[in-house]
């Protein structure tokens, strides 16, 4: 969608470092947009995004217009069923058909051996795997970790609408989640007791929270006990600060 | 869906007459059956199928098991919205649904660079020309025309399993759209009477009418006067013959 920041930098170098032939894409996509959210002031310069498009060495951009991913009487929708309807799902309905449609006709465009795909959108990850599968698209998908400035905050387009103070606060999506890490360290395995840490942290640091979710990493089914758990569990977090609607999550 | 009968075969032969290498799959597709349908009951031989696909020169033919198209944990549907939702659609909720969801798969993994569709499921073929635009599958879609029998009767694989009483009501579906034919030659414009004369056509040939449609050929929405339409309109019926449900259309 633009607005390059280094968590897209870590995309484009990972497919430098693995592919041929590398190719992004820039479009802001309305259909992943609802009615009262900030498609108007989704952040973005053109200029800047080529720029470091070139500097990483991307072979080709593909910016087309509204007009031709949506062309005149457009009238097809992609859906995941049971990943799309939780957290994101149930926040931003309509979010994920949004984001499943559009990634099904780039994939299906470029016909990529590898797509990547950042963590901090472990969600949107999770259905693009399950759309990639169940739709014979071919792509391996590629998973990169999340960017993060020194102090913790997850790297996001949105982070730059927030003010000092609002930066200050959003540090709370991070604080929750490493809150959480060190208790499941020390032994903690009930999730409510792990989700109402995140939750007081968050909210203490001022972020009005969305939802928190401690689940599985593959289906996000919420888990009572991570001690019957084999592999790790997912701490997924949303909250607003100010106007700004942020994500982060992290493994258990 | 196997089954084959002469208007499969006329797929066949447009296909490899104009086309270097000519794959086709046999899917009975249970997505696009609805609960009180005739899955179970769908005919097929697939000794005979291959034997049909063999002489016409076939050259990969595909036929999955449902668990190769539908993998453990699939929750993948592709939608084409409003020409989804009359007429089949009204009558089979969810199987255009079904449609699409398959016909993107076979897309997707075949990539061929054309597809043909028989123009006896008018419908269908205008679902996948939707998706395959709208989702950039890259398909020349090819539309065959419906083969008869000399009597008029459209060849289905739904027809083997008519008595030969049934089988004289069905080709009700066929005079009914002969006659419409007749009238609008004859200068009728108004496509109330022309739906009229087509549900007393059937009716009296022992067909139970499920809908009779005058409609535009690229929207299928319901036409009032074919005077003021620059193209030919279709008429597109479906009804019931005993137990076996059985569609046709023309073009007017």
């Amino acid at each position: 969608m633009g607005a390059l920041h280094a968590g897209h930098v870590a995309l484009l170098r990972a497919a430098r470092a693995e592919c041929e032939f590398v190719t992004a894409s820039i479009f802001v996509n309305p259909a992943q947009f609802g009615p009262g959210e900030d498609l108007a002031t989704y952040p973005g310069n053109r200029e800047y995004d080529l720029g470091v498009m070139e500097d990483e060495g991307v072979d080709l951009v593909f910016a087309p217009g509204t007009d031709e991913i949506y062309p005149d009487g457009f009238d097809t929708t992609v859906s995941v069923g049971q990943l799309s309807q939780r957290l994101e799902g149930e926040s931003r309905p309509g979010h994920f058909q949004g984001v499943a449609t559009v990634v099904c006709k780039l994939l299906t465009i470029f016909r990529p051996d590898r797509a990547y795909f950042g963590e901090k959108d472990a969600q949107q990850l999770l259905v693009v795997r399950r759309m990639n599968t169940d739709l014979a698209l071919g792509a391996e998908i590629v998973a990169v970790p999340t960017v993060r400035d020194p102090d913790g905050l997850a790297l996001s387009s949105r982070n730059a609408g927030l003010t000092g103070d609002e930066r200050s606060a959003a540090l709370g999506l991070h604080a929750g989640l490493a809150l959480a890490v060190k208790l499941r360290t020390e032994g903690e395995t009930n999730a409510e007791v792990l989700r109402e840490a995140i939750r007081t942290k968050m909210s203490k640091r001022g972020v009005r929270v969305d939802y928190v979710s401690i689940s599985d990493p593959q289906t996000l089914d919420e888990l009572d006990d991570l001690g019957n758990v084999s592999g790790p569990a997912l701490a997924l977090v949303a909250g607003f600060v100010g106007e700004t609607r942020l994500i982060d999550n992290m493994a258990l």
